[in-house]
């Protein structure tokens, strides 16, 4: 095994903490001596140990000498937890390989500074592509104070998300609707729109086999129409947020807050209102479940990062069938959201399509 | 090599023909003798030899003893050429390989019966499903009458063929454009509907680097209102069939017939009668470039036996923008026509889904 070989496993580590580590980014350690791995690690949660740590921790006595694989740089700054530039100096190793910098531009490159100040030899670079992809969703809300919105799809091939008399259950199979639990489950927050609540009354909860964590449930409501019997008012199954403005009524707000419901009024309802306030309230990454309204709000905004596109081998036609981004749209072809497509596969008998929007970073 | 190698190569001859041969099917055939390729052929052209009559010409003497592998099984009837079973008989051959058999039930394993009489070892079925995908058009119309059915659609990636202004140029890119030609040139016959004559102007041509044929252009057109400056009427590239009804005016079919346009009048424009009018004048593929009413009225009439999607990694929005299938479209999920995926690839930088029609055979 080389360099980029171990990197690769500290990488996995990493990502099978997906879900659970926001405000935090994922990163993952393999401690290597005499060609042996004697310690792995990876940070599990936000203020419990970086990955350095679990992964010195285990490799103990045999840490001296030996070379840490780290996918995102040591920090050299007392946060919740003392620098793990340091706790690798005080160890004794004698190598240290980083694949990406820290995101904190005020702070990048000085973990490495100090360890290479202390004797210690650095490696930087290995697998930085794929490090800086992991955390995708962290850099970009270290740089924005926003969250990294992934605007999710469900259509026929032919682009309609109902039929002409809104007939919907079901476009897509069973193993699509199971992978949108999976990305309800690694966002902090899943967003509709009000016309959704009350035509479908969703739970918005993450439902896998193996559980999963709930994100909290952001609904647009600029005038508090939300019903109170609603199951995100009812359910108790994750915390809800409903966005509102001043236009909304106070009796509502206090009937809806005896449920636990969060109301919180904004001076305009506008895509960057909502995504600056909700960055002021640390989420890190959004799931946009629509409906058409909302999604088309999203697009003319040009707030969305990431697009995750489900299409069903099935046909509805109608020119009057909804379909999945509504709203206004854009009038010029030039003016189009332009995206790059990261992944086409087959999930079930729906085809799932991965696109990036084009300068989102 | 093996007899699967071998048909494989026999395959690929048959192919290399596709766009020529109609209304006959493609052919190949190779001729082997102690293990070295002595002859090799395919059906050019309907009217001139078969394949075993090219691969037994190229074989000449060596034929005798051969081995011959055909992808359609040996006709034991005198068409337009003799019999090519009697042929192989002729020419000395030991052994026969047939891929699949021919598709007319009143000959089909007439072939076969007449050379296993001869005495010739006959082997039945090597790359069968490869030979019968390969002639499905062909075979569809032999058991049907009627023309295979390809709809094409090219939308952004939520599904609009166009923003809410109408501006549609380009939205896939030049690779998936070039594509479509390909697909031209293969198909007998293209057909749109009026509306598309009159918002684009179309030529509907084959422009492929290479050359390529011209489908012959249908226009469906209940009241005659293409205008005599189209050019579909005026560019004499391929001939023009407009399809209409008793409501069209006798004035302006004799003004369109003065530029050499076949004008069809029909009892009525529905997509039966259209398909079975296509069938008796020996259209055997029919490829649909809309537009969405057009695409609606096969859709409705479940007239569609395989779909041709590109997708480009654009999003347009907009609850008006058009889609690429229109009409009345289906009320219940449970009445849309189900596909089944047969190739996802990227072409350029857009998607291309090839999906046929669950059923249709």
């Amino acid at each position: 095994m080389n360099d980029t070989d171990y990197m690769k496993l500290a990488l996995e580590l990493a990502k099978s903490t997906q879900g659970q580590t926001s405000p935090n980014p994922m990163v993952g350690s393999v401690v290597v001596k005499d060609g042996a791995i004697v310690g792995m690690g990876a940070h599990l949660k936000a203020g419990e140990g970086h990955a350095e740590v679990q992964a010195l921790t285990m490799a103990g006595e045999k840490a001296r000498d030996a070379t840490i694989y780290v996918t995102l740089e040591p920090c050299s700054h007392y946060g919740k937890t003392p620098p793990c530039a340091d706790l690798i100096i005080e160890k004794g190793l004698r190598r240290v390989v980083v694949a990406t910098l820290d995101s904190n531009p005020a702070v990048a490159g000085r973990g490495l500074t100090r360890l290479k100040e202390a004797g210690i030899e650095v490696e930087f670079g290995v697998c930085q592509k794929e490090a800086n992809e992991l955390n995708e969703v962290f850099f970009h809300f270290m740089k924005h104070q926003k969250p990294y919105v992934t605007l999710k799809s469900a259509t026929t091939l032919d682009g309609k998300t109902a039929t002409v008399t809104g007939k919907s259950k079901w476009i897509t199979g069973e193993e699509a609707r199971e992978d949108v639990h999976r990305y309800r489950h690694i966002h902090d927050a899943i967003l509709v729109g009000i016309g959704t609540v009350l035509a479908d009354n969703p739970s918005l909860t993450t439902r896998l086999a193996r559980g999963g964590k709930n994100p909290i449930r952001v609904v647009l409501d600029r005038s508090l129409r939300i019903p109170i019997d609603a199951k995100l008012v009812q359910d108790q199954e994750a915390s809800t947020w409903i966005l509102t403005t001043e236009e909304a009524s106070m009796e509502k707000q206090k009937d809806l807050e005896e449920y636990g419901i969060d109301v919180l009024r904004l001076p305009d309802d506008s895509i960057e209102t909502v995504l600056a306030l909700l960055g002021t309230k640390g989420i890190t990454s959004l799931f946009v479940e629509g409906g058409a309204e909302v999604n088309g709000s999203f697009l003319k905004a040009r707030a969305v990062d990431q697009v995750i596109t489900y299409l069903a081998p099935k046909l509805f036609g109608g020119k009057l069938a909804p379909t999945a981004i509504g709203g206004g749209g854009f009038q010029e072809v030039e003016d189009a959201i332009e995206l790059e497509i990261k992944e086409v596969t087959t999930i079930g008998k729906d085809i799932k399509i991965v696109s990036h929007v084009k300068g989102s970073e």
